[in-house]
């Protein structure tokens, strides 16, 4: 008997999530922007039959993040290249609603769907840091609702464009000179409160319909925007409890959009420490601990807090009482206050958390308990699937894939080799109709 | 004696540049969207050591333009994939200074030229096509004058953001947990009349110090864009005697701008139809004449001329003497009259000449005739290379690489293999260096 299936998503980040992976022995300093580094990460994820290579962005140079966040390739560009190199493997890049315009990103995406036969995803943010508003022409980072309000809208505008040709609309009949059919052809002419876009797209339906989407924003809003437009949903839980709350809080506003809960994936990230046994795992991310310089893990942990300013405390002290508000990731911010305090953690031993797994969870163990761990969220309905951030790279990576992978299959639980040839039928998602086919009805 | 060498670009649009060639029978007819027939392409240009592959962009769909223009690839993400499936050739991408962010333009090119070693450069574009505005909030297309205000800002805003890290600025040092010099990186603080970017730019320095700038403008005041900021010039004359005008028109530009003459190279554009005998070469371009559908060669040609209404004009009149004036391509408008006066075409002629090769010069022969014409221009001071715009894919380009190129290698105007590995260095452009250097001398 089969259990329940997950999806595994490796989430790139330069030499590692950890903040202090470029240090390790084991890991190029220079992953960031080493092509071949990435080629390399790809090659083993896809060996290792993930459904997607999943990166985040960022729009500003922000001093004291995670060093491979400093400098580091802009996600289309770097997709158009690993579209070239993998030949299975989904590909999913993150763009901002708040600093783009929609008909370029519609644009891109859907080239890039067609440049790799329909493994596309776009993982749609509002933008978080308060520095990327000065690199376009503004002196303020837009409110949370605005931000979200323009997201909602931004993400119509681009589906609608999505749907300017229907499949069968570009003729090309040689003979008769005919090269589109004019019927099957749609301008958008969309006038909302933040975008007028009248279409229609120069780029013809994709592979896969519609590229899927992603989106990550735990806050009510983030949420309610992910549950109505959605595929899948990248999340932070820390515990399986937390998790189930959040599982079912937005398979129920799914619902209420009229939408199938089973049409909406919750994917937690999760750090795997993989180890002989649990004690040499937690003797390995120990090591990478000691290797995060202080003054980055506080300005780190500082970023999260609402700028808050350490320098009157001890790192053996504990997290003072007030936490400043912050206008960046609100839901990011209450979990790692609520760690904190669950955890009685020093402000070392927070920033220590937070640095190397960048709030998300850790897990340690040797190879079936990490698979144990896995398999345990997907049962008790607190996960579709993961989305991995490994601690270093390459090593931790090929640690999973070549260790805790093969149980995963052997338990049947994760698939042995891909199934069908798009992003869409690797995470179960069917195909969207165009909203002009005679097919389609409004639900 | 080894002549003056020449530089080749490769004008990239779909099936072909001639408007009918995806109904000729060697062109498959989907090649527009189709990236085996792009790395087809790539391949080919590579094998002919051309300098450069070049894509042309637009932000519209344009109902009766090329139809290679209808639906296309995003050059960003097209260019990352050949960037992975190309090794030494030149990769040149068109984006335009109305419709864009310089943070954003600035990192996409930073970020190619890491993926690829230093072959990328960028076409700098005003934007031209007035349906391009409704796709980006605004009502109507910026004024002429406005539009190159604004590429003259925009330009030095991508430039300055490319200096953000000195080359030697990430140390990355394992031991000391120094990951870079906070001394060589440079934040812009840029407030202009147009934009204000902060910087630095999240992405180093790239192989080529900066990316190669080409322009195409051949008004007067996109002349002084690009004497002042290009590397590169594409342009469209038809005759020796003008290219001869244009090309010291623009180096003595240069001059005046403190720059050297050398270091902007001026590539005209050409169509050149290859036969055994210059009666074959018509032969064959008549043919494809023949395949232009009446209504599209007239609604292209309008489009160049202002709106200009053919309804009460039989296809055998003259063109009129009023032409209404044009917001877009002034330049390209002239030329166009320019062509139908001198000639005496017919109008129906006049839109198969335009329509076939866009306005671009053709030239017609057996091999050694094609060699001949190329040299001639560049000899006489006309050109320091060409834009080849080849009318079908990929038929009239293997002819050109596997006829012509063996020529001009023979007579020693262009290279046998590529020297060195960067696209500067094919052109034979200095690298720049950085405004912080401190070798650096403000000319």
């Amino acid at each position: 008997m089969m259990g329940k299936q997950m999806s595994l998503g490796l989430f790139l980040m330069g030499t590692g999530h950890h903040i202090a992976s470029w240090r390790h022995k084991n890991v190029p300093a220079d992953g960031s922007e080493d092509i071949r580094f990435f080629q390399n990460l790809a090659s083993i994820a896809e060996r290792g039959k993930f459904d997607m290579l999943f990166l985040s962005d960022g729009l500003s140079f922000n001093g004291l993040s995670h060093p491979a966040e400093l400098v580091r390739f802009e996600p289309f560009t770097l997709l158009g290249y690993l579209s070239a190199v993998t030949t299975q493997i989904g590909l999913a890049a993150t763009a901002s609603t708040t600093y783009n315009e929609p008909f370029h990103i519609a644009r891109k995406f859907s080239s890039l769907d067609h440049l790799n036969d329909g493994r596309t995803a776009w993982n749609v943010v509002t933008s978080y840091y308060e520095s990327e508003a000065g690199n376009f022409n503004r002196d303020n980072h837009l409110d949370h609702s605005v931000r979200y309000d323009k997201a909602f809208e931004f993400v119509e505008v681009v589906k609608g464009l999505w749907d300017s040709w229907e499949e069968d609309a570009l003729v090309r009949n040689k003979e008769t000179g005919v090269y589109f059919d004019n019927e099957k052809l749609h301008a958008l002419n969309h006038k909302g409160n933040y975008f007028s876009v009248e279409g229609p797209l120069n780029s013809s339906r994709s592979p896969q319909g519609r590229p899927v989407i992603i989106q990550a924003g735990s806050s009510d809003a983030g949420t309610s925007l992910a549950a109505k437009t959605a595929d899948v949903i990248f999340t932070a839980q820390q515990t399986l409890e937390e998790a189930q709350a959040f599982y079912a809080m937005v398979k129920n506003k799914a619902i209420e959009y009229g939408r199938l809960p089973d049409q909406i994936k919750i994917m937690p990230g999760v750090s795997p420490i993989v180890g002989r046994t649990e004690k040499e795992a937690r003797e390995k991310y120990q090591q990478l601990q000691e290797l995060i310089v202080p003054e980055i893990g506080l300005a780190f942990l500082s970023d999260y807090l609402g700028g808050l300013d350490f320098s009157n405390y001890s790192l053996d002290d504990r997290l003072p009482e007030y936490i400043p508000e912050t206008n960046g990731n609100q839901s990011r911010r209450q979990l790692i206050i609520d760690l904190a305090r669950r955890e009685k953690l020093t402000i070392r031993q927070l920033y220590q958390k937070v640095a190397g797994s960048r709030g998300h969870r850790i897990i340690f163990g040797n190879p079936e308990q990490i698979a144990d761990q896995l398999e345990e969220w997907i049962d008790k309905g607190g996960a579709d699937g993961f989305n991995l951030m490994m601690p270093t790279f390459p090593d931790a990576l090929e640690d999973f894939v070549d260790l805790v992978v093969p149980i995963l299959q052997e338990r049947g639980v994760f698939r042995k080799d891909y199934q069908g040839s798009t992003l869409r039928e690797y995470l179960g998602l069917s195909k969207p109709e165009s909203s002009y086919s005679k097919k389609y009805v409004q639900h």
